[in-house]
């Protein structure tokens, strides 16, 4: 009942509180066009008010066309909803700036084929859910809450959680890396950290140099901020020298971004002494590095290697990025940044500037976890239970998939080229109608994409689907490969 | 023991392996200049390994210069640590950007005098924990837990926790804001909210009309952005609708940043009606508004006033940045914005190039808090004991500071202007003598700056240190005063 909101004051004519009341009404969307009034009788009845007041109000407001009465039928309002004088809407995709359209152009969940229920996805490279120990988080979840309780709920520090930092310094240096000098900011994944390192310190037109192919995320991050993205090829050891000196010799990059200890995509392992080959190349054309420490503790099939910034003792020049929440629980979002104390302060400020801070909630409930040793346990179980998936997938791949490399040596992916000219995109296509999708390698290449690769990742993925699914692609290749002969012949 | 690292291996001969090894420890820094090394006996007997292997490795060394053996005392490094092969050093400072340098200088927790402790703080505008209800958020967050497990520790969606934004929506609802055409994004608190539509929406040069005062933090980020802002004058009622429409004619604002429901500092709640012709000037000239919805929940002096989105029916003319954490747990950091649909989807992908999502954990234990009622509850407590000390406040301010006026009818905080022209900067220094902080007006200033305004936080201020506080702040007004007469005699 549209009157059950006006309440009749003594100071003004009853006719003219119902008029505006209805017109009220229309105005804020409650009375539509063609919607029915109650009669007279009932409102004079329900505001318990004399029926000529209502006749009154009904009457001027038929007399100004804003409502009509048909007869034996009712009384309706005739008007559009006057919203009109209230409305207005903006052309927002007008005013979206480059920034944002970069954002939304490079949003792979919005661009790439969607993963839907029953597929078989290699496209994610998340660890499994199922693995995690839950009832150790649970644990460290309450002792947080124990130990903290307000504290975690008031604001909290942009820097981050102490103990958590405490914890990460002491992670480095396990690491071999000297802390002289140095801080640690908590940030919310690498995602924030790489955009607080990148809106920090680089300026449109800047130029970073990067692995070939590299972290789409990095890619979408560095071009959304408008910098030129060059990238060296690898070989199985890390990024190529000669090319490396060849780019920091013509151009002058303002930073190197690595993914040293597990590049996404290829999986490929920078070795030692490539690693400080690259290293006192970046050196010697002073040239910082961000260090991204992706899946570093996933490292199953060698010996753990020392990080860049390891190499640079009491130097500032290595800007490290670490992130234990992608192998563990990446719905967490907590990652640091590592690096020179004065650096670091400043991108306090704008941390403080973009989040305020990283929940604290998540922050204690993490470094709980971490000190109870679970995260130890946790690791030892899972590198033994994706090593023997990525046995699994190697083997797949070496019976169906004509390859003219494989690479990935641990962690949740391997990267593949194909040996035909085969588009993956198209493979993709074909894949997709059999129910299995992967990720085309192409959003890993800033140009000089090469479209023949793509990347499959197996953490997530059952057995049983790996072999099913690593088939189905081998035979949609085989499929591709075919047809493009026969129309040769 | 610098040895207790060195496993020898057979593939090599001992004195290489021996030497090889106090290189390494010089270049990580392990062996510094003038550090003295075990003797050969020592080291033969530590590794097991011949003496003449170690003697072998020493001489070499020495004949490299790169160890000293002084007779009867022992054998030195004697050289500089050999990092200047490995460190280099990057000066940041020179490479740190506009976007960051604003942030950092506008950063009030390292420009503003710090809190000590043991001093009565006004400075604060956050809630007193002491009245967090926390077994009601112990149990949200074990129920959090158990409904969802592992959903909390997997990648989220960008776009929130789906029933945290059903939540949301149904909250907009209730504030007599119509939804259609309208989606939710879940942000890390307003930072972020407003962090992502003004690097979306705007270009350096951009004009943003607000409020004259504003949120510091708003326009802190405005800066960082590279906008102008312009400020126009409120009064008790809200923005001055003239200087809203002159400045609305003579520039081409691209938004307008209202904070209609307690502006901060200054505590003004915009009354109904002036809401609507703010509105409406705004509609005239197609500016759409980013209203923050700021503390609308803690107003206790008046009956609550729909929100300004709530006058724009199905037109998408305004953005709703609401932020229930400010009177919560702000350490929480949940926000959101609300606003057209297609404009979200855009958002939604800015959100994950910046930190992918906000926390699950976070999100879903805030939502059973809501969804308990215990949020209901809560507010219910807060609002009489925020509302005595309000009371309090006020009565002492009347007491002892002579002001021009006094604004703030809600929330944890005044503003107050006083008669003289005194700094409040030079009153702060004084009352910081005496251990009482409060914030400084002139933040809050674009230009123009009025500079005998202060802000003060009352939320988490005993009754008895509000009662001294005040009183300090007052003595030294006058002592200022009368020091400033003398002069002029």
């Amino acid at each position: 009942m549209i009157f059950s909101t006006l309440n009749i004051n003594k100071d003004e004519p009853i006719y003219m509180q119902i008029e505006k009341h209805i017109i009220d009404g229309i105005k804020n969307g409650e009375l539509k066009k063609d919607s029915k009034l109650p009669s007279t009788r009932e409102v004079s009845k329900f505001l318990n008010v004399s029926r000529n007041s209502v006749i009154s109000a009904y009457e001027k407001l038929e007399s100004e066309g804003i409502i009509i009465t048909k007869k034996g039928i009712g009384t309706f309002i005739s008007i559009e909803c006057k919203n009109e004088f209230y409305e207005y809407n903006i052309d927002y995709s007008s005013i979206i700036n480059t920034y944002a359209n970069t954002l939304r152009d490079f949003d792979i969940i919005k661009t790439e084929l969607p993963y839907k229920k029953g597929m078989i996805s290699f496209k994610s490279i998340s660890p499994e859910s199922d693995l995690f120990n839950l009832d150790d988080f649970k644990r460290s979840l309450l002792d947080a809450w124990t130990y903290e309780e307000s504290n975690l709920l008031n604001y909290g520090y942009a820097k981050g959680y102490q103990p958590l930092i405490d914890y990460f310094f002491e992670y480095m240096k396990e690491k071999r890396v000297n802390v002289i000098n140095k801080d640690i900011l908590i940030t919310n994944g690498f995602t924030e950290a790489f955009d607080i390192v990148i809106s920090s310190l680089t300026n449109p037109g800047d130029i970073i140099l990067c692995e070939k192919p590299t972290h789409n995320t990095a890619l979408k991050i560095m071009k959304s901020y408008g910098l030129k993205i060059i990238q060296v090829e690898m070989d199985k050891e890390g990024m190529d020298l000669t090319e490396l000196e060849n780019v920091l010799n013509k151009c002058s990059p303002k930073f190197g971004y690595l993914i040293p200890s597990y590049n996404n995509p290829t999986g490929i392992v920078t070795k030692t002494e490539r690693r400080k080959e690259i290293y006192k190349l970046f050196r010697k054309h002073s040239v910082p590095i961000i260090e991204d420490g992706f899946n570093e503790e996933l490292l199953y099939s060698s010996s753990p290697i020392d990080p860049i910034a390891s190499l640079t003792g009491e130097g500032n020049g290595v800007i490290y990025i670490g992130s234990l929440s992608k192998v563990l629980f990446p719905g967490l979002r907590i990652g640091w940044i590592f690096g020179d104390t004065k650096l670091i302060d400043i991108l306090e400020s704008v941390k403080r500037g973009k989040t305020i801070h990283s929940s604290f909630l998540d922050q204690s409930a993490f470094y709980y976890y971490l000190k109870s040793g679970a995260f130890t346990r946790y690791l030892k179980n899972v590198r033994k239970y994706y090593r023997n998936k990525y046995l699994l997938v190697m083997d797949m791949v070496n019976k169906y998939i004509p390859y003219e490399y494989v690479t990935g040596e641990g962690g949740l992916h391997i990267f593949i080229k194909l040996k035909d000219t085969i588009n993956s995109r198209n493979l993709l296509d074909l894949c997709y109608k059999n129910g299995v999708i992967f990720m085309p390698g192409d959003i890993f290449y800033e140009d000089d994409k090469c479209l023949n690769t793509f990347r499959i990742g197996f953490g997530r993925v059952k057995d049983e689907d790996i072999k099913k699914g690593i088939k189905i692609i081998g035979d949609n290749i085989k499929l591709i490969s075919e047809s493009f002969n026969k129309r040769l012949e």
